[in-house]
């Protein structure tokens, strides 16, 4: 992408009244717009990041072999009426259609996915089944705060499984908890599964993950030696504790959800009437799991771990592009600088390397400043100066110093950097 | 994607109730489900298609350098009273939120892109500028039908440009209009661009592109010789009168609109008091262009126009694979079969050809059935008939007859045939 092309500038200073990290990084930077409290539009760069994410997520939910569907927004009351959740549920949008239908905005898929995959699961042979989608989401909350990590409207991955057992589910779920940390481990993010309250329908524990940041909503004790982890809503224990591995104390920290597990037992399945027949030809209703990640709030919790006080420095695996890219014409040989920057820009995207290209006409201090504040991890510098000796300059995000690399060497660096 | 893997299973008998054949086959064939009217879910080979769709237009999109962005489904108020659209839009849903603040879902975004992009935009010297997105949009239909063709919830491409002068619009207007007309043919469709009324807000013509379809819902006059087309609701001429262009007579016929283009002029930037600096620093108002492609309804017009009496039949450019693998274990070769196939399914994907591999515990006939009716280009068998002389059976969904395509030799004819 070529700035010049680009509507979108980032700001000298940081929008007025915000009071996270990623709301003010993310709007400074030219990332997100927001339309009004909890509902932001995607500019190109935070598109990219927002693609990126959706694509780790969904390349591990193909992986786990859910198949991935795309379930609608409008769903008819009728089916929240079923499982209560028309009444009970405070966040849900319902919307009276001029037709006389009222309709629930989806904020969760139990209503849809349940007689989706159901009325085409007869016999206990198709079972178990996973299924997935990523799609928007919305929730009439009080307040939205914090930026892009909670929104009224936002970007979910959402999987729902289907079991005969509860063995069955539990198996699954010690699959899928691999997979999540993995995934946020692709992220850049250390995530903890923790202990939680399983919500309004179910006296069952729920699996949170979490992610330790300021910015978070929930308090929780971690061990200091192994993987325990626990939501301060649920336990009565203290910090300093010692963890029942016996090898560690417990800490306590602010931390964010960034998915979760819900056992759902047998109740949507119930609530519908929609089971399937057993080995002994008797209908039994299935054991079915939700599994979220919050793609859209992950963008925020990224942004509130990566950055300094120039901006952010996006992790390599979600970066909206691998290098920034700034050439600097200069009085003597602004033809030449722009003839190799085109030929470079070109020769790094034909070898798979994104590549957004500083080709504004602004002064070098304006170009190096974006760079830092849109934190894209290598900057690329072509100049009459690096031109002299054939070069370009390299500058690593992370890198206090520059160094310069040969124009011939270039592209093999990124390919490596990458 | 491994069949066997799959919670969906076409239906021997169509849907009751389906009006058009794009609703029959693709409930019938599993790409989609309707939740309510005018609102389905996408299963995963429908979700393909969609993919596949959205990928051509956005590459012609960016080949227009537009910007890619994504705004939000819930809109405040206020934007919708500015413009009128709030008392004047009957298709508008509106949604009462608990927080007492009321709000539109988007049904276009003029009432978001104009201040999005006008507050960014101070000078001249930023436009024209151009910025699109690919969205879920929402509206209040009286009464949804046509299957996927007209829908509550349907996918959209919106693009809206920014220009100084009405000659500027018009001449990119030119430019879009080659763009769409290669979009339609990429995607297998003959569009005629035709001229219409400009809708509730203007005296000036729009553009529209029609699909002769029979489950259309518009008529329009068309030249037997030349380009000329028109909506029959904004003209009294009749069939068979002589075209303009003098080399021709005007045919008439049924047909769906696939995309539009609406000549907003100043409205927008007027309504929200956003315009730019000209060059004798005078304010402006930006005159703005919209243009709309169906993505989800063209997904339902290629079905109306590809298809036979055994199912679809779906051009390659969009067909969710290139190749329905079926393997026919029988009774002697069994492991021999399926390691082959195991392999054929690998090598053909490791050369980049999407393939549905059928490896269902069904009967031949079945699996032939279902591939026809899924209407992927084209159809491999390995059995151990066709092992017994190292070969795969080689049947184009267009073809009467299947053919014997040597092991050694299905790769590269396969990537031929893409």
């Amino acid at each position: 992408m070529r700035l010049s092309q680009s509507f979108v500038r980032t700001a000298k200073t940081p929008p007025a009244d915000t009071e996270t990290v990623n709301a003010r990084l993310l709007q400074q930077a030219g990332f997100v717009d927001q339309l009004m409290a909890g509902v932001y539009s995607y500019l190109p760069l935070g598109l990219q990041v927002l693609r990126n994410i959706e694509q780790i997520v969904r390349e591990e939910m193909d992986g786990l072999g859910a198949n991935e569907v795309l379930m609608p927004t409008l769903h008819p009351k009728a089916n929240w009426v079923k499982t209560g959740g028309w009444d009970n549920i405070d966040v849900l949008f319902k919307i009276n259609s001029r037709t006389g239908n009222e309709y629930a905005m989806g904020q969760s898929e139990e209503e849809v996915v349940t007689p989706l995959v159901m009325s085409r699961v007869l016999s206990y042979k198709q079972l178990p089944t996973k299924v997935y989608q990523i799609g928007w989401k919305y929730r009439d909350e009080l307040r939205a705060k914090s930026g892009i990590m909670r929104g009224r409207e936002f970007l979910m991955k959402d999987m729902y499984s289907f079991h005969t057992t509860q063995a069955d589910f539990d198996k699954f779920y010690q699959e899928a908890k691999q997979v999540y940390l993995r995934i946020f481990s692709r992220l850049g993010l250390v995530a903890k599964a923790t202990e939680a309250s399983g919500g309004a329908f179910t006296k069952k524990l729920s699996y949170e993950f979490m992610v330790l940041t300021d910015a978070g909503e929930d308090d929780i004790l971690y061990c200091e030696a192994c993987d325990y982890c626990i939501n301060t809503e649920i336990t009565k224990t203290a910090v300093g504790a010692v963890c029942p591995c016996g090898n560690g104390t417990l800490l306590t920290g602010r931390a964010c959800e960034v998915g979760n597990v819900f056992d759902l037992g047998q109740k949507y399945g119930q609530d519908f009437d929609l089971g399937y027949v057993d080995e002994n030809s008797v209908k039994q209703y299935p054991i079915m799991g939700c599994y979220g990640i919050g793609i859209s709030r992950i963008m925020g919790v990224i942004v509130e771990k990566y950055n300094d006080e120039l901006g952010i420095v996006w992790p390599k695996s979600v970066a909206p592009a691998l290098v920034y890219l700034v050439s600097i014409p200069g009085r003597d040989n602004a033809a030449l600088v722009l003839d190799t920057a085109t030929k470079l820009y070109s020769s790094l995207q034909a070898a798979g390397i994104s590549v957004l290209w500083d080709d504004r006409e602004l002064s070098p201090g304006a170009k190096f400043g974006d760079a830092d504040l849109v934190g894209i991890p290598l900057r690329l510098v072509i100049s009459d100066k690096t031109l002299a000796s054939n070069e370009v300059e390299w500058k690593e995000r992370t890198a206090k110093e520059a160094t310069r690399v040969s124009l011939d060497a270039v592209i093999a660096q990124a390919i490596a950097f990458k």
